[in-house]
């Protein structure tokens, strides 16, 4: 024995240490550690180290055994409208202008109001914390209304300062809802869990001009752009009917692709426009349920991943895919893209990951606080537990969770080092409460329903 | 008031009553129930009617209030290999022919025998009870082995008799394989719950000659034919080079095609192909999640609808999906069936449902007994919690089961009215049993993962 073995170590107080049977950090070398813990201290990952070492070394408030989990990031939804929670299967099975047209739409006009984005922005977190999700990229009215929900909730979110051209109760034009979006963004400016992106609503129905206000704005601001981008054949013979150019052309001709530029959907691209996206650097936020369910079709994944452009995945707003549910959305995603390229080796479990992960902590500009778990990063953390009899045997954790697991299986989230959801129950939602947003706006809505 | 109003109405007495919030029949007219009831008896359905009504007419032993709940027909799971459920995500991301080369096929030769074949299939059957399936159409080795798993668990079973040319440590040869399946055959004769199907492998595994004896015993049983059918590529093309015709071509020029052939896959058909699977009554047990795990493709489910294919839904067994979960499988069918004909109205919700229930019952040639809340069917049962906040509001229970729902919502499974499965315990089975059956096998089938 050396004399270094004899001495006594140090042992370092922290405020939590979960030891893992699994852990999975999502970094850049795929790592799958076996018996660790992860080490918890003032909101962050101080350490990730064998769970026999953690014990030597560390003294913590609360030791939380994870002995049949694995532990993973914290999984973040690329692409959401998490207001649409209240809208969940209104209007199913239905060709998208009808569903735009007849029932979203008219829904929007009549019943979306401040409260009513706080209340199913409040629903919509809930589910999202329960599933294992701990950060999501918004894009809808009334913006400070869903950050107040977030922020009930304990969860992460990227805010999309929305920006549409035609008047709704929210706004009356663009330069109102580039106002009322910077107001929303000075009012959570200095909170640890909000961030914000300038949210054009997509080539449609935003002008050249208003593009370009935007881009000056995020230039100014330091913020990235979130915008819908080909996600059906119609935008894109509309955009050429108009503009005499596809629309990522028109938005590259605009200037606004660049490395803080998520193009959500991405379903139509030909090659010379993949190449586009990862020269420019910019990420794509796939949502392979909602282009399946409204028919706009199948992403080019495997193409992508093969260009290197960066891929995250969302589940759109539950309007259009009827959840928030980030496995399902791994799973879709890994199968779709084997079963497309057929290629059952294209995009593998451990990338399917990275893509609920660290990719769209990347495309936010995020990665240096969230996105795996490393040392010095939020903790915001998921225990997944693989020992229902439905899921055994598990021979790999990492298949296990694309393959075979689902949100059930979900034992705890933390954001940020505070645990948020466990066992079916909230830190800061009462199931009341919950009950009572459905009562107060599902006869409301009703009327809309197909 | 008539006199008839003044009678007192005739009670009678049955064992059960089922008073459900919803009940969806998966009948012709694509009914959908609001507070009815269904009503019990000697394993049966015996009346189906508004809840206020059943209460007059009937006294029940008991009476079980499912008032957040929709009552739909027993889940039905169109192709399975049971006995796979141990090797769940055993070697996943890999090349089919990998895949089958260097894991699956080495670890059924060194594992499988009748032992592995009970216990694997009494966790499939586990599995598939407590997320609402309450038949499956199996093939495998040991086809008694898998009755016996069936038998203990309660849950019904159409069970292949397996065929395949080569050595196993089940059979020698084909006349083996035909011979150890007819004494299966024989052994569940009688027991209502089990029933049985002759299961050549596949066309590439299967000689003319085979094939032949086959359709012989078929005639002259009256037993249906459960094949794997264009599943992929390279079957087609093998078929192309040793046979000259396709494999489906193959099996028409043998006679097989006809109301009692089952192809599992159906992966890739050409029109013409579509309309002889159409003209000679055939059915296809279409694998949405297996076929795009494995790289195989995405079936052309839509023409197979439009030209009035019975088109039913199955998981395939646990090592390529990875789950035996019908809620998955209903709504991966119908979201991909509208993604990849751009046609968000293609394969709607009541659709699906049917697919997974009653179309599953006509393929195997069941559905007098089973497949549909009908008066005089077996009463195999499910009963699924639409009142979850992770899933509210629900404006359609319907496309709630389909787009929103997981097996996590299933509170009760019935088979033949008796109560197999709810919330979270079996009627016959021990979830130690379950433990051990996975401590036994995993540490034996670990070295051929991936």
């Amino acid at each position: 024995m050396t004399k270094s073995d004899q001495l006594p170590t140090q042992v370092t107080h922290v405020e939590l240490v979960i030891e893992a049977r699994w852990v999975v950090p999502a970094d850049a070398n795929n790592t799958l550690h076996e018996f660790y813990s992860v080490v918890i201290d003032h909101q962050l990952i101080v350490d990730v180290l064998p769970t026999d070492q953690a014990r030597i070394k560390y003294a913590a408030t609360e030791v939380l055994i994870a002995d049949e989990h694995v532990l993973i990031p914290g999984l973040i939804n690329a692409h959401t409208h998490a207001a649409m929670t209240l809208m969940r299967g209104i209007a199913d099975d239905q060709p998208l202008m009808v569903w735009l047209n007849a029932h979203i739409w008219p829904a929007e006009r009549a019943i979306v109001n401040e409260r009513y984005v706080e209340d199913a922005s409040l629903l919509a977190c809930a589910e999202m914390l329960s599933g294992g999700t701990t950060c999501f990229n918004d894009m809808y009215f009334y913006p400070q209304a869903t950050a107040m929900a977030a922020n009930k909730t304990g969860i992460r979110a990227h805010i999309g300062l929305t920006v549409l051209e035609f008047p709704t109760n929210y706004a009356v034009d663009a330069d109102d809802y580039l106002q009322k979006g910077f107001e929303a963004h000075d009012s959570w400016r200095g909170n640890p869990l909000i961030s914000s992106a300038l949210a054009p609503h997509a080539p449609y129905t935003i002008s050249n001009s208003t593009f370009e206000k935007v881009l000056t704005y995020a230039d100014q601001l330091g913020l990235g752009i979130h915008t819908h981008l080909h996600e059906t054949r119609d935008e894109i013979s509309q955009s050429e009917a108009t503009y005499g150019v596809r629309p990522i052309q028109r938005v590259a001709e605009l200037g606004l692709l660049g490395p803080g530029f998520i193009a959500a959907h991405g379903v139509h691209l030909l090659p010379h426009e993949i190449d586009m996206l990862a020269e420019y650097g910019c990420h794509i936020a796939h949502c392979p349920a909602s282009n399946l369910k409204l028919g706009s079709g199948i992403a080019p994944v495997h193409a992508l991943l093969k260009n290197n452009v960066n891929v995250c995945i969302g589940t759109d707003g539950a309007a259009s895919n009827n959840r928030l549910d980030m496995f399902s959305e791994m799973r879709l995603a890994a199968l779709l893209c084997k079963g497309a390229s057929e290629d059952a080796t294209a995009l593998p479990a451990y990338q399917a990951l990275k893509m609920a992960t660290i990719n769209a902590a990347k495309a936010m500009g995020l990665d240096h606080k969230i996105g795996s778990i490393e040392i010095g990063k939020q903790a915001d953390l998921v225990a997944v537990k693989l020992s229902d009899f439905a899921i055994s045997p598990c021979y790999d954790p990492v298949s296990h969770l694309v393959y075979s697991c689902g949100r059930e299986h979900v034992t705890h989230t933390w954001v940020a080092g505070e645990l948020r959801y466990s066992h079916g129950t909230f830190a800061n939602i009462e199931p009341l409460e919950l009950k009572e947003i459905i009562q107060i706006w599902q006869p409301k809505l009703r009327q809309y329903k197909h």
